[in-house]
């Protein structure tokens, strides 16, 4: 098969939203009158992003997933992608299995994938999508992460920590415990995160800022605070999770805490909003079926204390006290515990 | 150095006409009033698209043409880029000749870097370019694939075969014959094509169809002729190459007119225009200094008559006879001589 025939059998469908779809050097396509794209690209290293245990179906939807997600934070309404695979070989039956998963998810969005290009080299996909947002006197309408104010509530819409202790325990790693093993809801929570697509378009002109967590917690409340330049402060019982068994072992209570602050692949949207909004704020989340929860509070900037990665992050623990929490790791998700790139 | 630095150091300029920049969860653009986007994505990825011994700067600029020349070939005007590289470590040396070769690629074109991500794992970089098409009443005005119509002339803007003879001699193929090497001319052909991004937009209007030659010559013709549902003769003697020498050694001519037919890499553009605007095409190719020449005529559909890939192909030889060009090989560019994905 060729890299045309596999394009043609496995990503070619109709595009009837662009003006011109597949086939051509470029497709072309336009926002939505009164309307920007915004526009995203993600890549999922096998063995990096992924675990070659990962059944193709479920690589296929999770591609779509990590990048509607970052549609998903900014507001945007998502529409087209494009798609870069690499592929070791030519397997007709991994191909279907992951076209199958990579169309299911595009559907559930209404997403067009209006190009691509294929090769032969180490697995990876490399996904770019486009979505709207609305434009008003030349402004953008989105959510971004440089808005958050003193005052505002901080709210995640879903469980911390799950996705980062499944895959430990898909690992192995002995630091899980012995013997430690991952639900299959955890497993998924890794495996086949949800872009939170509908929550993000609700919380337009609601949100005063907004990022998705990819890299963790902490990671991602410190972008918001650098960003809108502000503190932020966590109340530790505050943040939805599913390790309270893990938490109470005193033997694993650490890599409990570090799971739900640090590790990453939650895919869930961390926001600010006004404590005006907290009660449409918590309406929406159970309407959508999430449960997300406010977990902290911004604050004023304050000048730097200590040379921790979070300075402008603080997490209090059950008595109000400031947890020491660079003993959770540094910022950002470390894919495998390489060094980050 | 993080992701975050890495980006931060040298991928991140201004981007002065994007809604929303470069640092937040996606970059926020939209085309020029009346306009919609071409959109592209190319990948390369070493041993494959570029050779280990390619230096990062010239690396750099290769991955915006290949991306640009697709723009090219539709008529856009390019715009925004969105990079993904792959790094198997971090040599800052390395990233700064590269980063100021995909700079200086990008400011050729005024073209802004709106995004990207960085992952370890085996050198690859991914590009993913857009660029502005005007639309009339909701027609994009682009150069496709399928406009050609019979009486109109086959152009080609540059030489054919040289970057793909350039490759076999840094490979040192046994088929180029003993001690053949490429000139540097040649060498640079292949490593550091230009995407042909002004005669694309010069041919709005005037070309009947388009595309770029990165798979090789019969491959993009017979892509021309298909899209466009009609025959394409194209002139031996009159493709422009510069493999004149190696054509006139009996031991080399077949080897020779491979390389002139169905070697890639070569990112001109190929295109038909009906003979009216034949000495406007010829005067513009001039201007711009291109060695371009009309190289064949485009005919009526008509049944096949052979299994070749190119039925709907023809090269003529020196006494007009159709060539046969099955012994030159088989549609598209083969990259590294492995099996086409």
């Amino acid at each position: 098969m060729t890299e045309f025939e596999l394009i043609k059998r496995y990503f070619s469908r109709p595009a009837p939203s662009a003006l011109i779809g597949n086939g051509d050097d470029c497709a072309v396509v336009a926002p939505r009158a009164g309307h920007a794209f915004a526009i995203t690209t993600d890549t999922l290293i096998e063995g990096r992003h992924f675990l070659p245990t990962l059944d193709p179906y479920t690589l296929g939807r999770r591609a779509v997933a990590v990048n509607l997600s970052d549609l998903a934070a900014m507001g945007a309404e998502p529409r087209f992608a494009t798609l870069s695979l690499a592929l070791p070989d030519i397997d007709e039956s991994w191909l279907n299995q992951f076209s199958l998963g990579l169309w299911s998810a595009l559907d559930e969005h209404g997403v067009e994938l209006i190009g691509g290009n294929t090769t032969r080299a180490a697995l990876s996909v490399s996904l770019t999508a486009l979505g709207d947002v609305p434009v008003v006197n030349g402004q953008a309408q989105t959510l971004l992460r440089s808005g958050a104010q003193a005052g505002d509530e901080l709210w995640v819409s879903g469980p911390m920590g799950e996705a980062g202790w499944a895959l430990y325990c898909l690992l192995n790693d002995p630091r899980a415990g012995e013997g430690a093993s991952a639900t299959a809801r955890q497993i998924a929570c890794y495996e086949a995160p949800q872009a939170r697509v509908t929550l993000g378009l609700a919380l337009r002109g609601v949100a005063t800022s907004c990022i998705d967590v990819s890299d963790g917690l902490l990671s991602e409340a410190t972008h918001i605070a650098n960003a809108s330049d502000v503190n932020i402060a966590i109340e530790f019982a505050a943040i939805p999770h599913g390790l309270s068994h893990w938490l109470e072992s005193s033997a694993h209570a650490t890599f409990a805490k570090h799971c739900i602050l640090t590790t990453g692949d939650a895919y869930e949207l961390l926001f600010t909003a006004k404590p005006s909004d907290h009660a449409w704020v918590a309406q929406t989340l159970r309407r959508l079926g999430l449960s997300g929860a406010q977990i902290g509070l911004v604050g004023p900037r304050q000048a730097k204390k200590t040379k921790s990665d979070h300075d402008s992050v603080t997490v209090l623990g059950a008595k109000s006290e400031a947890m020491d929490i660079a003993v959770f790791g540094s910022a950002g998700w470390d894919h495998f515990g390489g060094a980050s790139v």
